[in-house]
């Protein structure tokens, strides 16, 4: 029987996070940062039980894994190209099982380990439900993505296909609403694989950083599809005061993908995909389309401002994103 | 009527809550620190409504108030110097007022405003339980205090008096415990303005810095109390592979403090009064006190690894500090 966190105590919970840090690391209250010529990027998530997880659909270590994957999303997004670390405060019941920790912690590390970074510190309590906010920080590179910087005339391209982690939350979940449609097992697979274990595209940012035409400035619109893809391209328009004109026909979904209003509402605004999405002038999109094999163009930047359009229709597109604030 | 998070939605709550940071702050996923010479340190803390606040004793702006000065506390223990900021990550049911938010961050920028830095970024989700996590970040000066820098032969001093929170959050409950024993209304007033609105020692730690004497080297051992005092002085024996000796006759009690078992043990491990508790070489302590008023020299470090005994009766001090996954 594993250890409840009520019969462990603080001291001794402690005592076994410390493992999951560098020695010594969590032996103070605060960790240090070396000095470094290059600013600092910092971002906090959250992820709350019956919000973002549930035990049907989500194990302790995809817990850990997805609460890293989220936040280094978000560095990715803003053009980090290296990872310093994370801190992680961590609030359960007592009754919570240690061995639940332990999952996390260790899905945590799998998270790190793949991506670069140490956990760096945290705290942690008692509360009636389980959640962890985490703090990731990373080192910016040489081009700060940013939702504000999209330009009219951009192309509007993202590092892969839209709508797998909304699907995988359905087939883990057994909705009904899609039991008597005909999915490949290769698209399930990736679906669930998506949900549970997201990658931060840290490797689609180094190729974009690698491929900039030098006749081009340090200059693009960028942010993750976290909350879906039609939030993201909002945001950059939002901040940048600009608009957008979508492809329907480009709609970026994974192969194997059925057609109808359900699969393109899950591909527009499904969210926790967590892929880039950029604004870049024509040529750098290009050019890094064709070294992220998974990438899709799927429209471009105009001047009216705020304003999201169907290319082919001239419609607008129908938003109804992810509000953590309502029920759903 | 304030209206609630659910009627706001999350899109307005963010635009209201950016308020709180400077002028397109929040707009981003993450947040950019410039390079800087200095080391960065950083530091995370949870306060869960019921384990650290709740409405009877604390106002809205007294938890986003605690919640920084929390932090700040730990950065001050550590030698922070400069404080660049803060993430938010805030938790609350969806029937939460718009007011009690605004209080929040109305607390937290009151005690930026105090000590130093900005609202650098954060997250919102619905949840259960109120909650907010905070992640502080500050500059390291020429001394990075540690709890694992205590010597042998220290002197053992603390920034101010104990025990003022635990009765201030015992006047705020009108605890039966305490209705019957006479105290000066200074003592109360004290007391309760501790428990809501701590002070991070950040002057005494410049002040530390300022007089260290020449022939000393940059080194301290230092935490600071926010688990109660003999807590701190435990982490700092246990962290350093020291013993230490606390002086009964100078148990660091406010003015008009009573006697008897109960009011010792709130000086010892009442909790949250957020004072430094340093370990200095005798000439540094001594030119330190002079700086500091309410500051109070509590015994000395020796190498009997990891206990704590009186320097009277060399009994062990009982410990019985704050365990946060128990119930209390």
């Amino acid at each position: 029987m594993s250890p409840t966190l009520a019969e462990l105590g603080e001291a001794e919970l402690l005592r076994r996070l410390a493992r999951f840090a560098p020695p010594g690391q969590l032996s103070d209250d605060t960790a240090a940062l070396s000095a470094d010529a290059r600013p600092l990027l910092v971002n906090t998530d959250v992820l709350v039980e019956g919000v973002h997880f549930s035990d049907p659909t989500t194990t302790a270590m995809d817990v850990g894994w997805r609460a890293v994957a989220a936040n280094l999303s978000d560095l990715a997004a803003s053009g980090a190209v290296e990872i310093e670390g994370i801190t992680v405060a961590l609030v359960a019941p007592g009754h919570t099982s240690w061995d639940w920790v332990d999952g996390v912690y260790r899905g945590i590390n799998g998270a790190l380990q793949e991506h670069g970074g140490v956990l760096l510190g945290g705290d942690c309590s008692r509360g009636e439900q389980r959640l962890l906010s985490i703090t990731a920080l990373g080192r910016l590179g040489p081009l700060r993505l940013h939702r504000n910087a999209a330009h009219p005339g951009d192309v509007l391209v993202t590092s892969g296909p839209h709508g797998l982690s909304r699907l995988g939350l359905a087939l883990l979940q057994n909705d009904p609403a899609i039991r008597d449609i005909p999915l490949t097992t290769t698209l399930q697979d990736a679906a669930i694989a998506r949900h549970r274990r997201p990658t931060p595209r840290l490797k689609d940012l180094q190729q974009l950083l690698a491929c900039k035409p030098d006749h081009l400035p340090w200059r693009a619109g960028g942010t993750d599809s976290s909350d879906g893809l039609l939030s993201a391209v909002a945001g950059l328009c939002t901040s940048s005061g600009c608009g957008a004109e979508l492809q329907s026909d480009q709609l970026p979904t994974a192969e194997g993908w059925p057609e109808g209003s359900r699969w393109t509402h899950w591909c527009l605004s499904g969210g926790e995909d967590f892929e880039l999405v950029l604004s870049l002038p024509e040529e750098w999109a290009n050019v890094w389309q064709r070294s992220v094999p998974d990438s899709r163009r799927i429209g471009r930047i105009n001047d009216e401002s705020g304003v999201i359009r169907w290319a082919h229709s001239h419609e607008l597109v129908d938003a109804g994103g992810f509000d953590h604030f309502s029920q759903h």
